[in-house]
């Protein structure tokens, strides 16, 4: 957690989009709590409610913040109903969103999470609104956090139902197959699955990845091997399988939204 | 204003997106001049020249940003020409922009607004361009108040007539009727109106808002109540009645864009 | 270069969008190895592989960002391939980035440019990918030099054989003639053309700006003297000759695209 020898540094990720006040607002927030916190922005552009994209951003850049970061998650399409708000610590992290799964990423692979519910109210802004609880709810209380002037322990009590995402994990199947899906499509076009690159021997080539419309078996390590227009394989820079085609875009192309599915095959 | 014992804070509002190099120059005008300001961007994709978007999205910062903060906003179709830049302060807060209305929300309750016409040249960069204020002459004016260097005494004369945006405030009519408008339309399509919440008794219901094509009866108090794809009426965030449909985008299916006409009738 | 008493201050230009979390992740990288270093967003809107809108974009900013600045480009379409990675030395500033002539700008004018072959793996963080060089080497080197624990002399050997871009100058043809291009296409839709402004006696309007499908031959110094839709020319505050249309699209109106010829003719 931070200390008072560290700078405090918070990072945001929401559906906001860049074009209304609303990231800005969250910002002015945290500074007047906290003005000495660093503030990065992981994206504002997930789709509007695609609680799996979100939870693919943040679980890719938490592993690159510094101890004590503090993670604000806002991706919250049942904000002002009666879902909770929560907050989970690991590895000397502090990660603060609603309760909706969108955290299942970053808790994959830990038997038991330590999640507290955001319940204490001190916390948040006075008469809080029911429609912006990324300025009202999840910026003060990250700010309070950072400052020092509350410990996680007061946030409210732990709690050990949180929602998680259904098939975050792929599947395996009968004769070396596993059933994944695309966890998100990138700027670029590229597809990230769900596959961990150490599923399938990258270095020999024998296996083939399939869409609902096409078996990709061609592999490359860089996207400078790749010549023609045609989509492979390659070993993403997430530890995941993605799909991709060199100068253009693969998801366009495959026609793969997120969350559809990819089939990882071994060739025996 | 900023003293030492403060991190300075600025906040940018600019319609020059952020596909160009022109705020990320502004920024390091700020950081040659003041480098130890906490620079926060409220947005850059106000539209071009869009003043009302713009005055609507300062005003709704602003209250939450810390004592001291300077707030520069450069959305200008008139730069270079002889509209004269200005600064206005406000509760502890400085906002630097060119007099063209951009300030009116964030004047409006005020009876006599101290203005400044920022006339100072010391201020500006040496031999400023015609059309890159933002750059030239407004970013580092603010960092100069920030770094404290200058006084904002020393910008220049005060002036009464500001230019002011027309028909900001809803106007009252026969009936129980006011007739606002659409003061912004955010990035989920909800529309925001400048009818504030407190016109209306919201708890009880009885009242409806009229947009060119449709009436709009229905109130909910958070986006989850509403199971429909109607439009629906809600206590914004923005302390202003505002017009959603639940996961969908209520300015394209009621065809309202910034500036029209919506109309507040109580049922009595 | 940066000292104890300054605040590092870092630049980022790449062609990742916002929308994932790769600029996020990379921003993570550099905290997590100089907390207290300033960064600032040059654009990650760089269209994917534009090298020639890159090139432009921080070699606009980097004249306005304090000294010992450190300036990140990752323009980088052949990563993981054998391109080398570099570091320049100008004017008390470190530019970053793949060898693939996005620094031509920054070292235009510069006889000999002080150029070092990114090879110090120390630099880099553990087992680098072959896709994100933004994240893996390009981030921590500048945030170790931010740090101040490398100096620049340890990047690597000293080259003296950087990739360019070609046609970056304007080239002199018969009768007063300049064959140019365009740099650029700014958020508005104005070009940004490589004709220098002094090449032109732009305050006696005796010149004419040719593109594929035009002819301008009018000449304002402000977007608010011209009155009508018709595309004008100005002395752009990047110092080059910009083409634009009051309120309008002029890129689109006129068809032009980064990299078309811009011809420029004295009238004698």
């Amino acid at each position: 957690m931070p200390t008072s020898q560290k700078q405090p540094f918070i990072t945001l990720t929401t559906d906001f989009g860049t074009a209304d006040h609303y990231v800005g607002t969250m910002k002015c927030v945290i500074s007047g709590i906290c003005p000495e916190a660093a503030i990065v922005d992981i994206t504002h552009e997930i789709a509007p409610a695609d609680l799996l994209s979100a939870a693919y951003s943040i679980s890719q850049s938490a592993p690159y913040s510094p101890p004590g970061s503090i993670h604000v998650i806002v991706v919250d399409p049942g904000v002002g109903t009666s879902r909770r708000a929560i907050a989970l610590q690991r590895n000397q992290q502090t990660f603060i969103a609603p309760d909706n799964g969108v955290l299942s990423l970053v808790m994959s692979g830990t038997a038991k999470p330590v999640v507290r519910e955001l319940r204490n109210e001190k916390l948040w802004l006075p008469s809080p609104s029911k429609t912006f609880h990324g300025r009202d709810l999840f910026a003060p209380a990250a700010a309070h956090l950072a400052a020092g002037t509350v410990q996680w322990s007061a946030f409210g009590p732990l709690i050990q139902d949180c929602v998680m995402l259904p098939d975050l994990q792929p599947a395996a199947e009968d004769q070396g197959r596993w059933r994944g899906r695309a966890l998100s499509v990138d700027h670029f076009g590229n597809v990230i699955t769900n596959l961990p690159c150490t599923l399938a021997p990258l270095a020999d080539k024998t296996f083939s990845v399939q869409t609902n419309s096409h078996a990709i078996r061609r592999f490359y390590s860089t996207f400078g091997e790749s010549e023609t227009a045609d989509p492979f394989i390659y070993e993403g820079s997430s530890g995941y399988i993605e799909i991709a085609i060199n100068q253009g875009n693969a998801a366009d192309a495959l026609g793969i939204k997120v969350g559809d599915p990819v089939i990882l095959e071994l060739n025996s």
